[in-house]
C-alpha cells in the first residue's frame, strides 16, 4: 500500500483520501460494473413487462452485491484508514465509523 | 390498466408477464436510470480515491434508492397479479409473495 | 381453522382478531418462550461481563428468532386475513399489509 | 472504566472479558429487561388472539430495540477492546470485528 496515500487519511490539513490498492480497485470497479449491468438489466426487464415477481429477485441479487461491496470498501476503511487515525491518537474516528455501520445496517 | 396484460399473470398456459401501467413503467425506469447514474458515480469515486466513508455512504443511499424500487414493484405485485390469481382460486402465490417477501427482508 | 374467528378478520363491526390455529399458537409460544430466555441470557452476558463480542453474536441470533416468528404471523395473515377480506372485496388489506411488511424490511 | 478488566481483552492468557463500565451496564440491563417485557407482551397478544397485523407492529419495535442495545454495545467493544488490542498490535481485532459488524447486517 503506498504510505503517501495512507497519509492524507490522517492529516487533517489535506483532504482525506482513500487507500485502497490497485488489486482492490480493480476488484471493486469490476463489482461495480456488474451491479451496473444488473441495474440495467432489471430496467429491460420493466420495459418488457417481466413478471414482477422474478424482477424483484433480481433486485435482492444486485442489493446482495452492493452489500458485497460495501463490505470490501469498510475492511479496507477499517485496515487502512481507521487504523492510521487510532495510531495517531485520533479517536474520534471511532463514532465516524459507527455512523457508517449504522448506515449499512438501517439501508 | 390493460386486461389483457392482467390475464397473464393469472392464464397459466402463457408465460406470467407484469402488470404496471404506463406511469408506473415511467417511474420505475425514471428511478433506475437515476440509480444507475449513481452505481457510475460510486465507481468514479472509487476510481478517484475517494475517501472511503463517504463511498459508503452513497451505497447506502443506492441501496435505499433500490428499495424503493422494490417497494413499487411488491405493492404492483400485490394489487395485479396476487389479486387476480387469488380471485381465480390459485393461492399458491401467497407461497411465492412469502418467498419474494422473505428475499427483500434478508438482502 | 375456526370460521368464527376468521369473521373477526372482515366484519368491521367487530375488532379484528387474528386466526391461528392451535398448532400455530403453540409453536408461536414456544419460540417467543426460547427468546424470553435468550434475552435473560443476554442479560445475564451483560451482568458477568462476557466478551461483548460474543454478546452481539447472541443478540444477532435472538434477532433472527424475532424473525422467524415474523415471518410465521405474516404468513398466518396474508393466508387468513388479508385473503377473506380480499375475498369480500376489502381491498385495503392490501395498503395495510404493505405497511406491515415495509416495517419488517426496516427494523 | 477499570483498567483491569481491560486487560482482559488484550491479554490472550484470560478468557477475554467486557469492558462496560457501571453506567453502560445499567443502561444494556434496563433496555433489556423493557426487551423482556415485549416479548412477554407479544406472547400474550397470541394467547389473545389479537390481530397478526398490531402483533408483527409490536415484534418489528422488539427488533429496533435489540438492534438499539447491539448498537451501544459495539460502540463500547471498538472504543475499548477492539482499540486496546490495536494499541498493541493485536490487528486481528480487526477481522473479528467485521464478522461482528456482518452478523448485525445479516439479521
Amino acid at each position: 500500500m503506498d504510505e503517501n496515500v495512507n497519509k492524507h487519511c490522517s492529516d487533517p490539513s489535506q483532504e482525506r483520501k482513500s487507500h485502497h490498492s490497485e488489486k482492490v480497485k480493480k476488484n471493486l470497479v469490476t463489482r461495480l460494473n456488474r451491479i451496473e449491468g444488473q441495474i440495467r438489466g432489471i430496467k429491460g426487464m420493466i420495459e418488457k413487462d417481466t413478471y414482477c415477481d422474478d424482477v424483484i429477485t433480481q433486485i435482492a441479487a444486485t442489493q446482495s452485491a452492493l452489500n458485497g461491496v460495501a463490505k470490501i470498501l469498510l475492511e479496507g476503511h477499517l485496515k487502512n484508514c481507521v487504523l492510521d487515525r487510532i495510531n495517531e491518537g485520533d479517536l474520534e474516528v471511532l463514532d465516524e465509523v459507527l455512523v457508517t455501520i449504522d448506515r449499512l445496517m438501517k439501508k
